[in-house]
């Protein structure tokens, strides 16, 4: 069993924690929460008295963060994990961030001699929970190698796509197709509720065929029933098409419907609704066309 | 068993065609082009003379035709379909076409006291062979009842969706999707791509999540093998976008993504790609990108 260090103990990262607890292995964990720290050590984890203290005290650090710049912090902070790291010892960071970031931040690891991986995740606080999360891994191979017995612990697919960015880099195509996905089935359910029909009839009467997809299965009964409960939100999805276009812009690739679909969600944002599920990410095109998606008699 | 009149024996009709007569139906068949009657006849079918005596000697009428104009042409035409019809007789528009034209030639029927349904296909060539289409219907309950058993023969799944045109409007909700999940997949890996990963494994790292889809299992592969054998071609799923974005000007409904997607298409048909599988949507956002989708080493 390792010595696992891990920061950040939000919705993801607490239940992260937890099953490294559960597989065995001695977490030594920190946060500015105290409280959430606290109820950690309770659980079962090392207290680290400081990013650098987790840094000093173990050879693997996970990071599970909100985005890029607070990655920077506490990686790269004049008292981040890195002030800390003994050469050799490894920095996983889990957080779904842009690409470029991973890439910045691991040249200033290998200039201390210490390694990286980005392996951001997909599949929420559910499979958080379960330990079943996917989880996109950028990196080499022989870090990856090292790190796959404590992502397992946490994921139920562990992929390696590439070098260091390369997991970002994947969890950004997921986040463009989901939200394209999401906003197209809502262009798609308008159109046929404002002709006269019922939106559940034109989903069952398409979902086995081309245009069946697992927003549909999952997303489709949400807007249906008016269920905007996250989930993840539109607030966190702005975040990963804003890290998207960045990152489009950086590599000289053009991206019109994602730029799109992002103004939509500035739309939604701009009218409170940054805190709604994604599956809301359709209801810009129904507030445009004066029309509500919903179940007939319902 | 019933006689039913068939008229449009393309790629899509003809195998409809011929599993009516599979059923044991009589099928009166017709069609401008001699050669393919010829071939019908041969198969089985007894030979129309006209639209006309289609419609006078069977009193189910199945059509199968490009675009609306088409439809209307041979249903309203002078010596068209309906010219021929006796009262109480039922045509069936299978063709995909503006909901607004099924309406519309619904209540030219009914002024001569004929029925009519809309009840357009999804599948394609392979399920039309197979007899496993999905058909989606539009109409009154009763013509539906009498309609079931022979669109049971050309296809899995029969649903009515609603009143004359709801076929076509559940049709356009289904290429709005298939249309704007094919681009937005190519979005997804042109980015990757460029970023340098390897977009076969970009797919497999995704597919099982929330980015999943039958558009990603199908029409994936053909990109990353740079395969565009049709399938459905890129000039038909034009005019489905195109029958869309009227029926939606016309509803007073907004589709911003699906104009834009429009737009790349026309651009595709521009650079003589029109006749290419409609994967080849995805073409669109690497050309602008100068980049090409493809697994590494290949």
């Amino acid at each position: 069993m390792a010595t696992v260090g891990f920061v950040g103990l939000g919705i993801m990262g607490r239940p992260m924690l937890r099953n490294l607890l559960k597989a065995g292995h001695t977490v030594v964990a920190y946060g500015r929460n105290a409280e959430k720290l606290d109820a950690c050590v309770k659980e079962g984890a090392q207290r680290g008295a400081s990013n650098s203290d987790v840094g000093a005290r173990a050879p693997m650090v996970v990071t599970m963060l909100p985005d890029g710049p607070e990655v920077e912090e506490v990686v790269l902070g004049a008292e981040g994990i890195l002030s800390g790291s003994k050469p050799g010892s490894l920095i996983i960071d889990m957080s779904s961030i842009n690409p470029l970031v991973s890439q910045k931040i691991a040249a200033a690891c290998a200039a201390k001699g210490v390694d990286f991986l980005d392996a951001p995740v997909s599949g929420g606080e559910p499979k958080a929970i379960e330990g079943t999360l996917a989880i996109m891994v950028g990196g080499d191979e022989e870090n990856f190698r090292k790190a796959e017995p404590i992502l397992k612990c946490m994921g139920s697919s562990v992929t390696l796509t590439g070098p260091v960015g390369a997991g970002n880099t994947t969890k950004l195509a997921n986040q463009i197709m989901v939200a394209c996905n999401i906003a197209a089935m809502g262009e798609a359910l308008t159109l046929a509720t404002r002709c006269g029909l019922n939106p559940e009839v034109v989903v069952n009467a398409v979902k086995g065929g081309l245009a069946g997809s697992a927003v549909l299965n999952a997303k489709g009964p949400m807007l249906l029933a008016r269920n905007f409960k996250p989930g993840f939100k539109i607030n966190l999805h702005q975040k990963d098409l804003r890290n998207a276009l960045e990152t489009a812009e950086a590599n000289r690739v053009c991206l019109p419907i994602t730029a799109l679909v992002q103004q939509m969600i500035s739309s939604l944002v701009a009218h409170g609704k940054g805190d709604l599920d994604h599956s809301a990410i359709a209801t810009f095109v129904e507030a445009a066309s004066h029309v509500e998606v919903k179940v007939h008699g319902a």
